[in-house]
């Protein structure tokens, strides 16, 4: 019996030890289970955005046991808690909104609350909590065997940006960013097209007390080198970007910004 | 049979979210896959140093299938395409000269257009398009199976900055640099070897707007710290570093800078 | 019969080419060997920090090769080196201090020096002598057929700050810090004990030119957001953290720098 993948998702920074040490405890366990990387770029202690990544990272592999840290409340009173999911696979991590939304997309089952006595540091419950839970899971332990139940219902949402429709416009929020610069907003397409904000158009963007022309449209090269669209991304979230260049600095950006999008008068193109 | 190497190059960023999807289409595609990251730190839309450092790691590793993706052009028309190499690997990327080094360097024997009907998004042919492609490859689908035939004389190669050898003196352009700020040049040893620029000697650099000294040497601890050398790098190119330092910063250089190295009169040493 | 884990940990900095070019070394001599990426963001050249977080790595994986580049002197007099250790796995790296720790701690048995005379180029002894020479420990080659015996006790060991315990007061040193800003110190909590320093306290840190407040604690959360907190951290080190914040940003912490923790009259808490 080959063992199940385990990927990975932190803020602990891009091959960094903490990383590293995550990996060991993996391989000490069972140097065949299948190790995938799903970030560890997350800005440190953004709850919100890892949550989001995490639910489009589970939904690329669902019968995986995903691994999740992003814990500022470490050692505090938050509960260690795995998941299992409908789709066979499970979510491992603490308790604060960071598995919620992909617990509630891929649907949770069942839940436990995972001891901390075995601990050996009360920062690091990644290395001495949640990755020798995860191994366990990949290798077959049954979710009951691993701690105590809990309610399914218990388990924490993230506090994501609302959205507002209205004609012509869609008030929404940041969820995060990339490398490029792409800020991604908490809108999607069907709100866009719910405001009639549809491609190709021109819109304002109203953002970290910046008010800028950008249009509507569906890849980067739609628009002028240097210039700002509005695009549903690759997951289809609503989403802004600068060709060929970087909206968050150009925005002066920051997660949970309000950002406003608003029909302009559209003289063609 | 067990699955070929797959390796991975890309602009995504350290353990960034893009990255980890890649590697999940690999494994939701078969676990077993070897997956083997060649760099993420590519930076932003730089095709040329993307194409040098993938045809560095395809000569490493010649067997595998190289999935590349430096795409600025991502969703405009620029073809994804598919290249069997003649020692047996594959490449797979987009056609905008990332693959070309590689190409001609391992031979390029048949090229194929990927469809990208099955896309879900226009911004991320990366996890819709390429790793589905080298996934199917890895595992044994024949090249032709994956699109339509293309003629090997159309793919693209980069634009490489010139090199022009004078007697005492090479004028050259700057590919690309890493972590320590060693300066990668277009120049290799045998450019510098026609110049008469053959270490150990003095010779003055400009680049960057600066002029300054350095020496040409086989490694750092050949100047004193803090000085800067001139030296055949692991990959056979020319390069500038700082023993101890960085040459990037504080020659200021630029992707595509041009760079003259050229000889001084040698008090000895 | 499988191969041995083989984990990595340089300066190259993250998903640098420098790391896929080891990583393709491996899987070249065998695709089988099972990776463990332990570090790559050590800062360029920081021997001792390097030192510590091997040590670390290769106690959470005993029986693992350990492959480690921190090589500031590459090309250099400092020896290519191979180390058997007493639990069965072995270092493998420049002995320039970067195995001494993890040599002492986990028990070196054998040396062997590495001949270069394979190498392509004098700068990069991670591709041409060590990852070649790890690949061959992990699939079972003995040590002595990997070079020239030397004497355990020439191993070079790192120069790790000192620590000096009076009553109610530890001066010691910085390690390193993570991503968190979260800083390392070279003393440990027995060192904390021997002063008098037990949590809860309040302490006076004198860092980087600064005097700040601080509250000996156990986790991040035991102090109010943005307030400086001294702990044991998840290695038993003495380490120094902001919560919420970051701690080496806020003193302005630099390797190697003196930090004095020294108790304050505690009206209470």
């Amino acid at each position: 019996m080959s063992a199940q993948a385990v990927t990975l998702l932190t803020d602990y920074g891009p091959h960094s030890e903490h990383v590293g040490a995550l990996h060991a405890v993996l391989v000490a366990v069972d140097p065949r289970i299948v190790r995938v990387d799903a970030a560890h770029d997350i800005p440190p202690g953004e709850i919100v955005f890892g949550a989001v990544v995490l639910a489009r990272m589970a939904a690329l592999l669902p019968g995986a046991v995903h691994l999740a840290v992003v814990d500022p409340g470490v050692g505090g009173p938050r509960r260690p808690v795995a998941v299992a999911l409908a789709g066979g696979g499970a979510l491992v991590g603490p308790d604060n909104g960071l598995l919620g939304l992909a617990a509630r997309q891929l649907g949770a089952e069942r839940v436990v609350v995972l001891p901390s006595s075995d601990r050996r540091a009360r920062t690091f419950d990644g290395r001495d909590v949640f990755a020798p839970a995860a191994a366990r899971l990949a290798l077959g332990t049954p979710l009951e065997a691993l701690g105590v139940p809990a309610d399914v219902a218990s388990l924490r949402v993230p506090d994501l940006p609302g959205c507002e429709v209205m004609p012509g416009a869609v008030r929404t929020g940041v969820l995060g960013w990339d490398r490029f610069g792409n800020v991604q907003l908490s809108a999607d397409a069907s709100h866009a097209a719910g405001a009639g904000l549809l491609a190709p158009r021109g819109v304002e963007v109203r953002a970290g007390g910046h008010v800028a022309s950008a249009r509507m449209a569906a890849t980067f090269g739609d628009v002028r080198e240097g210039e700002l669209l509005a695009y549903p991304d690759s997951h289809g979230h609503l989403a802004i970007a600068v060709n060929g260049g970087n909206a968050a600095r150009r925005l002066g950006i920051r997660a949970g910004d309000p950002v406003e999008l608003r029909a302009t008068p559209d003289p063609g193109g």
